[in-house]
């Protein structure tokens, strides 16, 4: 049986050169006052946070460790010494805030928001098919703006939670576009929110999503493990349209064109990610589907 | 009276996060010892050169300083100490290779290559509008490509000869388009230099250029200095489209439309470029001019 309440806890700057969530959490802490004053007949349901200070003052991604990948458990739970990365410090901080992680006491929703160089538009990823809120939230979204979800149930362990990736925006830059989009989706979000709070009957339905099916690297020189070429002109900026066997893939920085080999035809997303490059992750590829979301109601 | 050859050194990676610059310098390092064996009968005349290695390895813009800013006399020439930032010593490195600066041995020219995440297409920067042989190559260029010219007499003390900007590219990411137009843009002024070299007469004619008028910072909170605002819809990627008075300008991070306030109309250009965040420039305005260029010929 759901709880009465969703509190869900928006988080920016979690990547800390992602420069829209960054700015998009501060106005909203800026408006917080005004926000709590017009929620004063219901219990407080968001919490806005910036993730990872240090990292933004930097304007970095992270300082010493990527924080999105900290929340593990046993990163939280393992023991820790003084030298420890600042990012697995800030991860149990964040868990002391916005968790327990698994505890009752805990937000039942983390979105945290994030910026891509890849031409994702606005992109919901959740980290599980079978979670009835964040289906709902991406039902009510795709029925008001055009939105893509990509399940990734590999990340299952590392990360609780919704992210809302949006691009394509360069890091350490804020596009008054993408601030937008963010804002807007953000709004739809806790729009959501605020309505299963006041008991809103949610329909059943379904929600286009993409799996993800594998990632594939750059191709790069076996001695150097430099990159030898780049996302071909045809594929860049395509997230999300189908990739058959035989299309253009990658352009050497000679000029040659090499071509996708897979044997069957596949959505790419993530094209061309900065913070990718040295995770080896050149672009990801998915496959579609329709999820099934059933009724939910208020039931305090 | 000119010289019979003109060296010229190919700059990548003056920033290391600047990639077709980067990959490019790479691939002509590769294709070395072909060109090498077409040009036996003529005097080398192409140096190729990576600049900020270490930046390069972290791919970060610099590690301790601006590279770009760190050719002043003042800098090539004065005491250095040990612990001297790092960007301090590799400039006296390459001065010692391409220069000394000033001095007969110095290469004629130096191309070097930048990215931008502005719109500003392929743009040349010259850091003065009475260099000829800079004038004649401009000229080659705006007859075979799109081609912008900016002149910023303002840092000529701080760095010599040509800087090649192409964009829009994030920075840390290298795009097929962006890399084959840097490298059509280098084979052009390759092409000149050869022509040149062989003993080519260069008409007279004009050039289009834009001379730099004044930077402009984004709105920033008094306190924090913070950015409250980011570049308007309407302007962003505008890059060298007049901008009137009352025109917007900057959109705040709570939807307000900020417009421009000058006297004058003005051409914008390194609209929302990454890097100047920190040194506080939203973007630059020129003026545009026509610039005369007159006869030269190989005067051996």
């Amino acid at each position: 049986m759901l709880q009465c309440y969703i509190y869900i806890a928006v988080c920016g700057g979690t990547h800390g050169n992602e420069l829209s969530g960054v700015y998009l959490v501060r106005e909203l802490l800026k408006a917080k006052d005004i926000v709590m004053e017009e929620e004063r007949e219901e219990p407080a349901s968001v919490l806005m946070v910036l993730a990872n200070p240090r990292a933004m003052q930097q304007c970095r991604r992270y300082v010493d460790t990527d924080l999105n990948r900290c929340f593990t458990h046993a990163t939280l739970n393992g023991p820790i010494s003084d030298s420890a990365p600042y990012e697995m410090t800030r991860s149990r901080e964040l868990n002391a805030m916005l968790g327990p992680k698994g505890s009752p006491g805990a937000v039942d929703l983390v979105c945290d928001l994030h910026n891509t160089t890849a031409n994702m538009g606005l992109c919901l990823i959740a980290y599980s098919d079978c979670d009835w809120i964040c289906l709902h939230i991406f039902k009510h979204l795709q029925l008001s703006l055009a939105c893509w979800i990509i399940c990734d149930a590999c990340l299952l362990k590392n990360t609780f939670s919704v992210a809302m990736e949006i691009g394509p925006q360069p890091h350490g830059v804020v596009r008054s576009n993408i601030y937008t989009a963010m804002k807007d989706g953000v709004q739809h979000m806790l729009d959501w929110v605020r309505l299963f709070n006041s008991g809103t009957i949610f329909e059943a339905g379904f929600v286009d999503v993409f799996t993800i099916v594998k990632n594939i690297d750059y191709p790069r020189d076996s001695e150097t493990h430099n990159i030898t070429a780049t996302i071909h002109p045809q594929l860049q900026d395509r997230d999300f349209l189908l990739l058959h066997p035989d299309d253009a893939l990658f352009q050497t920085f000679s000029g040659e064109t090499l071509r996708y080999k897979g044997n069957e035809p596949l959505y790419p997303f993530f094209v061309n990610e900065c913070a990718y490059y040295e995770k080896g992750i050149a672009l990801g590829f998915g496959k579609h589907s329709e999820t099934d979301v059933n009724y939910i109601l208020f039931c305090c």
